[in-house]
């Protein structure tokens, strides 16, 4: 009998600040465009809900961080698109020998209005890891940098396991 | 030969404010009445405990969040306990083909001192779940706005798997 | 057939603030000693990512947390080293009847530079807990009181699980 699959739990937190008055920056977030709405701020797009998701990606593969893949080191990422970096994040995992069984992300932040895209960004951001990605949101009762709209926070956890031989 | 289950991770967070001086308003967290201490705020009992909970399960089952289920669409949970909600979570996760692993829940906050009655919650919020649900509590050192005591976070993370056929 | 194996999940948070100016404090984080860094409070070391990770041990074993165990009814843990405390909670889950699958920890803080001690960290901590211990980290974008300087945040999952008879 094949032996059971003990997948591996990994975790991705991910801030960025919105960006200043008067700076014109797109929201990009959960891998989608939000028209009207001012954006984060970032070296990247600033899609903290991707991402987290790539970390706890990288968090489970126990294969580093954001910084590890992502940073100076590979300029070729600066101003990447959220859903991007978690295809990379995606590739390297698997890479490394595992499969991702799913990942599950939730922000914190007064904007966007997020429950009549959910579905979309599910889509969207499963399509870019090629595995099932869930984001859900909600809101700090104006506690917090997120509760005075100063930033938002995305906390994420994955699951991976290496396939059976 | 069954396939292996594989389970399916999710993530909750939610944030209540005590509610302001001079309001009176029990409180509710962990599915617990706290004699003598101050209430959350909040549309339903503020039990950001429970609320993390049913979060993390909708997460896990990818069937969206607090919102999509218990928001202003189904105006009979307004005002609902943290228990009632958490059952009625547990109750759509099932009805979407799911069965629940476990819940497990830390709860950042000045208050209330929680380690004599953990076990007592743990038996009232896995009764609501009809499965295992633990709950742990911590301080942040003085920091933000737990530590002001403005106000309580918790973080919870959930297992959900498929049932085998 | 035996049965499968379905883990646990927990979930695990520690603050701690940075020591006050002009207090001599060492800084031990991610079971390491960081020379020439200011170090963090605590009645223990105030290695906030090896207690997110002892209470993430705990709340998936479900036998409570560091107040629980290594509170004040057991003075021989005051001022202990996170890693004592991460191979005690190893042990305190393991007579409770579990296996440790791994345990996935993230710390938001702007201090220290982490990435190029990142696998000494890992390797300390999984000595430490006999188990996959993996460790990341972020900053949260200048906001909140980990932006501020004046504290560390860490957040940590665990799975476990009961091996089979």
């Amino acid at each position: 009998m094949n032996p059971p699959i003990l997948p591996r739990t990994g975790i991705g937190i991910d801030v960025h600040a919105f960006a200043p008055d008067g700076e014109a920056r797109e929201l990009w977030l959960a891998g989608l465009y939000w028209p009207g709405e001012r954006g984060l701020s970032g070296h990247s797009d600033g899609d903290a809900v991707a991402h987290a998701a790539c970390d706890a990606l990288f968090s489970a593969a126990g294969i580093g961080d954001l910084g590890t893949h992502f940073g100076t080191a590979r300029p070729e990422f600066a101003g990447a698109a959220g859903t991007t970096l978690l295809a990379e994040a995606a590739r390297l995992v698997r890479a490394a020998g595992f499969e991702i069984g799913n990942v599950a992300v939730q922000f914190v932040g007064n904007r966007p209005k997020f429950g009549p895209r959910r579905q979309e960004a599910d889509t969207v951001l499963s399509a870019a890891a090629a595995a099932p990605v869930t984001v859900t949101a909600t809101t700090s009762d104006r506690l917090g940098y997120e509760g005075a709209g100063q930033g938002i926070t995305a906390y994420a956890t994955a699951l991976v396991y290496r396939p059976e031989a």
